[in-house]
Formats: structure tokens, C-alpha cells, sequence
């Protein structure tokens, strides 16, 4: 959320002085909305193959955790033009974790599974973080 | 959302320089709140069956797309009190395309499947549009 | 959400001057972020098992209905560490009503179902409330 051309913005910043992560964008409370590039493998200048669209909360109160509402979106290959809808808690804190994938358009029309996240890199000062992604979802 | 009583409220506007329909509703990162009526036919002197409400957000840094997490509910007939839960991008800027529905209620219990839609009329910049919707779910 | 330390936050309030419960929590607009306590029984003393974390939004123009975006998660017993995304309208004014459950994580990977609700308690103005919940899964 720092660099020149943020494609995270926190929208929605409430006054909440207890709770943890205060002052960061992973405050309790914060509403970002997103529209960050998915690559084929971590290094920026990997190919770009769609972007990660929508909203996260941050809900932990006590813990750092968000609750995520995105939309992934492939603009290239096989899947291009279609999308997978992934909703649930992100517990930001562990290394590995899983999101619900709750549906999907297109070609992962009425698609469930998970999506497995690891975490390459994470600073939660300035609201950057590289994270890798695993989908599995069953489609038809 | 220019009527006398409008049914869509713009109530998150950040305040956000670059990106695309700077000063429009759709703005990228403005969080819009709706309840807006359901009708048979794109005449509004249709029959109202029902609502749909929940959150827009705009979320196209690049190009116009919302995020959109809806339930559309009936308020008459055969599925009156049950709705349908819809969640994924709406890339506004295609005349005609795909929503995913993700579950619903009622009737409607464990549903999965997807919404067609129709773009009859839109005005980007007073935030005003007519939209045909075909919805396709398998319930049980 | 008037407790000394609530876990409810009312983060986006618009100035909507028409429309119901105008100065409430339940206001239609507002939008509240949450990190709420799951207990066993109706009882504060009651077993924590979990929390139920993610945003609602008020979204009846006319008549008092959230839209609410959850997720609920166990910390306690054999699905610690799982969690359910639940997803739809809950019209609050109906003593007894249904969620869907579009989706879950861990234990809970690619679920489906309804949450029924029964208010035990509501204060539209404080904006407290305890509800039960009876949550029917099918997972794999």
C-alpha cells in the first residue's frame, strides 16, 4: 500500500484507539479495497494473468485477522474472462492458511473449494505483502 | 442514484486522485449501500417483486468493474421470503455478462449458479441503470 | 455494541436524513465491522467456542433488514481452527429467520447450508443483542 501506484487503498479508517495494529492498515475496523495484479510466480516482473478485485476487513480484535471479500479474475490463458469468488477469515498471522472459494463465473461457474496462502513476505507498518496462492476448486 | 427518493447511497468515497470516473459514483473505491426494487419488467410501472440490497464497490483501478455482494429477495409469489445470495465482480463496461450466485435462503436453501445480465440503460455519471437479470440456480 | 468494550463498530455512518431507525446502529447505510464472542448457551458466562468476524450492513430503506457478511469461526473443540462464511439478508425483525451458508474453511471446506436465528434479546437502540443460532452444514 506504499508504492507509487497503491492497488490497495484504505477507504474506511474508523477512530478506534484500543485493539491492536492501531495506526496500521491492519487496524481493527479498516476497510481496503483492492485491485491487486495476480503473476504467475512472485517476482514482479512475472507475467500478469488477472488481478484480485474487491474488499478486506480488518476483524481481529484481540489477533491480527482479516475477513476478505475478492473476486479473482484471469485476463489470460485458459480461464480469461472468468473468475472465482473467495470469502472467509484470513488469519493473517500464520504462514499457511486457507480461504473458502464460496463460487465463481465463467468457466468456475458454480465453483466451491479452497484457496491454500502463504505468506513470502509481509510488512504490516506500511500494508505490504507478497503472498502465494493455491486454488482447488471443484467446477463443472 | 439521482431519484427524488433514491435507493442507492454512495456512503464510502474516498478520496482517491487517479483511477478511472474520478467525481462518478463509480469511482474506484467508493462503497455504495442499496435496496433497490426487484420488477418483472424493465417498465418501473413493472410489478415489484421483490428487492435486492447489500454492497456495490468499485473496484476497476484501470477499467469500470464492480465488486458487487447482493441478496436478491422476493417479496411476492411462490418464492416470496426467500432469496439469493450473489457475490463476484460485474464488469460493467460488457453490455452482457455474469454474476455468480453463491447460496441462498428458503426456497433457495444451498443454491448455486449464476445471473445473467443485460445492461437496458446506463449513466455513469449520475449513477442511474436499468439491468435485465436471467438467474439459473440449482437448489435442492 | 454499549458494552465498555464492544465488539461491534459502527465504521461508516452516512448523513441519510429519510428512511428508519435514523440514530441507530441499525440506520439504513451504516456499516458495522465485528469480532462478536460464540458461546455454547444464551449465557455471557457461558463456554466461548469461537467469534464471528466480518461486516454488517443495515440495507432495509423501509422496513429493518441487515445484510451480513461472516465469518464464524471455532477456536475451541474439533472444528478449531474451521470456519463458516455466512452470507445473506437477515431481516431482524423477524424473531425467527434464515442465513445462508455459502461456504468454510478447514473442516468445514466447501459447505453449504442455512444458520437459524432466534433473537433472544434485541435493543435497536443500544444496538445489543443475543441471538441463537442453529447452523445445518453439508461438507465432505
Amino acid at each position: 500500500m506504499s508504492a507509487n501506484s497503491p492497488t490497495a487503498y484504505l477507504v474506511v479508517r474508523p477512530n478506534i484507539t484500543n485493539g491492536i495494529l492501531i495506526g496500521t492498515p491492519a487496524a481493527f475496523g479498516n476497510i481496503v479495497v483492492i485491485d491487486d495484479a495476480l503473476t504467475v510466480g512472485p517476482d514482479e516482473k512475472s507475467e500478469v494473468i488477472g488481478n484480485a478485485q474487491g474488499l478486506w476487513v480488518s476483524t481481529g480484535k484481540n489477533f491480527p485477522s482479516l475477513t476478505v471479500y475478492l473476486d479473482f479474475g484471469f485476463t489470460q490463458g485458459e480461464f480469461n474472462g472468468s473468475s472465482i469468488s473467495v470469502f472467509s477469515r484470513n488469519p493473517i498471522a500464520q504462514t499457511e492458511r486457507q480461504l473458502a472459494v464460496v463460487g465463481g463465473r465463467g468457466k468456475f461457474e458454480m465453483a466451491k473449494g479452497v484457496a491454500n496462502l502463504k505468506t513470502i513476505f509481509v510488512n504490516y507498518t506500511s500494508g505490504n505483502a507478497l503472498v502465494e496462492y493455491h486454488v482447488t476448486v471443484i467446477h463443472y
